[in-house]
């Protein structure tokens, strides 16, 4: 059911922004709004709405809604141009904003068309919105994150010389799978010594060899509400480099962490974990930014990086996860989800963050 | 590497379309062109191809390439903007062509910055020559078939009374993993009874009644190429009802298969499918189009259904699905992947179609 608090800090951004009117396609900017998921894959979904309160949701009839939405539906099938309904509801004399992840070629169409005056990035108006959680999605996030703790053990304590990446990938999956959960938030990433290295890399066949960094990133889906935490333990002794890198990327996941308050920047938390690893040497290889937003994305708008100058509120939740990647070496990375409180932070992540070395 | 022949069909389509230059953006695509498969997630990466033969492509430094991949690379990282480079590439007093599911706040910053004398949407051009699949691509998606015919077999096997959609699904996944397959090219739909008259029904944790209709539509990605097979069995004794709606769909596919041929065009294969059920009355409850095209993605670009009057070709491939939903009660949608040929069409799937009934 549309949320009318929620719509209402929409409109109060538009007005902010001087925008009138807006299309909203995201699946997740819509499950917020309206309380409903609807994934319509490549199909057209939009919602609009206009600065004066109206609202009008376009969608394929493939994707029946049984319920009162609270919203004016107008239906189309796979024969039909759905742009041509959105065409009867846009102001043409005005500039229209459009989510910024809508595949392009329905604005082309819509240009074509000659729908609107201009058209702007409209998505920064809701990412701000949904930036700051309110209470029901605070509880949502601390209870995603507590599913991800429990899992986070079993995993570790599934892992073993003679598994590979993919077999435990696979059992972070029926994990979460056998905890009531909505599965996976993203692809785990189980990374053995130096395949550890490649941030983004993808699991394969690999055995881990001994003394060799496992780096765990996982994170569940639970009611729609994402968690994502990243431990590394070892696999037999860990060479001396090892540990004192395991060492300190921990003092740098602390540092951002203690970073975290209201009136603080994105880039002052990316400062305090970056400054940790520089100041050892390791700055080059801490390769990525420290974090990002997550909420019903797992990438949520705003990132913990020098770039993003954005002041902390109360509300927001990202994740603090400096890494340290030695090609063809070893991986570290330490990840937990903080939420911004009144004067400070709320860790959602409990799990030990100790170095553990599995025998 | 670099695959001449697929950038010169791609250039060729361009003059053809009178296109200087375009931006491909999708995964799938630089893959095609590229032999490499890499996912930037939300992060830009842009391949600029002029009608001259110039490629250049840009891309997040995150995402290493440690092979010579035949195309001049630009590397970004997280605090550039991307699309400042692109600036450097794009003549300003042509149309540029964008990838059609490019997120579309790139496609507003270049307007931003007048980029280009107009934006069109290039992807029809690249979505025709991935349509034409060439002799590798054929081998693969007959292995990718085969595969998701053994795949079935094992899964239809493992349904039984007490276990719900969710451990079903679940299992198609780890079935895919232990084939050393690339896992799902879908997340797996397994509807029991009521739910299987939802085609876009989200597993859960259903038990099926005795008698229920179980629909199976799965798929697995194995070297990039996409299987997708549908079979309906029933649990137990079928209704009068369920054996009619059966045997009626099985007629429906049959006839969709048979007016597969090159010069036929994609509405005659949907007209075919949908007259046999429309004659025995239940056109209303074939709810969706015959099908859709397949090869590096699921849904490739082309599909079955009435508005779609292109001619096939030899090399062409797609699904044919017809399937009968009555509410609250069943659904049955029976699925086979097809490939044009010189004289009529090639069966991907081997699956048997009899109806099958679980005791």
């Amino acid at each position: 059911m549309l949320d009318k608090n929620r719509l209402n800090r929409v409109i109060e951004g538009m007005k902010e922004q001087k925008l009138k009117q807006m299309l909203v396609s995201s699946a997740a900017s819509i499950f917020y709004l309206t309380g409903k998921w609807i994934d319509c894959g490549e199909r057209m979904i939009a919602l609009y709405i206009n600065v004066d309160g109206t609202t009008k949701m376009f969608i394929n009839e493939l994707f029946p809604i049984n319920e009162d939405l609270g919203v004016e539906l107008k239906w189309h099938s796979d024969v039909d141009n759905p742009v041509d309904d959105i065409l009867t509801v846009v102001d043409k004399n005005e500039a229209l904003g459009v989510d910024k992840n809508w595949p392009c070629h329905f604005l082309i169409s819509l240009m074509e068309k000659s729908a609107a005056k201009s058209y702007v990035n409209g998505s920064h108006i809701l990412d701000r919105v949904r930036m700051i959680k309110d209470e029901n999605e605070k509880n949502l996030m601390r209870k995603a994150s507590k599913l991800n703790d429990q899992a986070i053990d079993k995993v570790i304590k599934f892992l073993s010389m003679d598994k590979s990446e993919k077999t435990v990938a696979s059992e972070v999956g029926n994990i979460f799978a056998d905890m009531g959960t909505q599965g996976n938030s993203f692809s785990p990433i189980i990374g053995y010594g130096p395949n550890g290295a490649d941030p983004h890399h993808e699991c394969d066949g690999s055995l881990p060899k001994s003394g060799d960094t496992v780096i765990i990133d996982m994170g569940c889906r639970n009611e729609y509400y994402c968690s994502d935490m990243t431990r590394t333990v070892f696999l037999g002794e860990p060479t001396e480099e090892g540990k004192k890198v395991y060492n300190l990327v921990l003092e740098a996941n602390k540092a951002g962490i203690a970073a975290v308050k209201p009136g603080a920047r994105f880039c002052d938390v990316d400062k305090a974990t970056r400054d940790v690893i520089e100041k050892a040497g390791y700055g080059k290889y801490f390769t990525h930014r420290t974090g990002h937003s997550i909420g019903i994305e797992v990438h949520d708008f705003g990132d913990v990086s020098s770039a993003n100058t954005e002041v902390l509120r109360p509300g927001m939740i990202f994740s603090v996860e400096p890494g340290i990647y030695l090609s063809g070496n070893l991986g570290v990375r330490i990840e937990d989800l903080v939420m911004v409180t009144e004067d400070g932070c709320e860790v959602l992540n409990a799990y030990p963050k100790d170095m553990i070395i599995l025998k």
